[in-house]
């Protein structure tokens, strides 16, 4: 992404900054929904090559498997437990192809993707609901502070919700900085 | 299998004919049963195979999906782009494998696996059954003669019970020939 969102206009809380705040999370929220389809697929081409991987190794067992059925009839050397033999050993390669592609699979874009879901975005939703839970708490204090100056303050009523006003203003650049930091990564 | 089993004592009906037509048969009830647990493993492979060739066609929708979700803060050549770009020609080559392995596993494998079973696997069946049949019927018709050879017969009922027994030691003749000969192939 761009980086058209600067911290020192975070820190002004403008309403373009605002504006351009509900642009990079509209940009975010995409990314989220897209990558979640995406990383369904990965799974599904893991989860399927993982099957194929065992059916393989079924069959492997099942060819294997003749010599140990007790035919009556047939000698050491008949045409399908020689073929069996020679079928075999492709069999197991193919087999150990699959276990392979699977561990790959699953090390280099399942691991990733899941990664980037459950921790990148997890954090960038985290985030967002830090922020607008700041900005909240930080109108209220600001709304208190003004009721208790429109009233005949105590001086210290009005000392508190100024108290509370900074502490919220405080909290409020520091989530507003971070979020835009990380908006912009 | 070996060829112990002659046409010319299936016609004789002997005791050791019997014992030998058991142990084939024994030995062909081994093989569908081997035969249907290979068959199952066959059409697993088969169907992991057909899942991932679909699974690997979905993800290289998803990929071509990014194009087309619109960003507000990405342009045409962005990295990400770029790099599912690069991808995309690989994993279409891949789904493509992927769709031709499981056109020959389906054509080469599954087809001639489940053609043994449903075909000459039914047939063996077919004809156990139709030799018991025509042996028990022969079995009656002698023993309808032998009944009425005690009794005083009517010439006309002991001709129709000779009649009856020709038939059915003619039909248990021409299944068992057709049973045994089966089983030696």
């Amino acid at each position: 992404m761009s980086n058209l969102l600067r911290l020192e206009d975070c820190l002004e809380d403008s309403p373009q900054t605002r504006a351009l705040i509900g642009v990079y999370e509209r940009d975010c929220d995409l990314l989220l929904n897209y990558s979640k389809g995406l990383n369904a697929a990965c799974k599904r081409v893991a989860r399927a090559q993982n099957e194929l991987t065992m059916a393989t190794q079924e069959l492997a067992q099942k060819l294997r498997d003749y010599q140990h059925t007790k035919f009556s009839l047939t000698s050491e050397d008949d045409l399908v437990s020689t073929t069996i033999q020679q079928l075999l050993p492709n069999v197991d390669e193919i087999s150990s192809f699959n276990t392979v592609l699977h561990t790959q699979l699953v090390d280099n874009m399942d691991y990733h993707s899941t990664e980037f879901v459950e921790k990148d975005m997890a954090e960038y939703l985290r985030l967002k609901s830090s922020f607008v839970t700041s900005d909240k708490q930080h109108e209220e204090a600001a709304a208190k502070l003004a009721k208790i100056s429109k009233k005949k303050p105590s001086e210290k009523g009005w000392q508190e919700a100024t108290d509370a006003l900074y502490a919220s203003r405080k909290g409020f650049h520091n989530t507003s900085m971070v979020y835009c930091n990380f908006l912009n990564n």
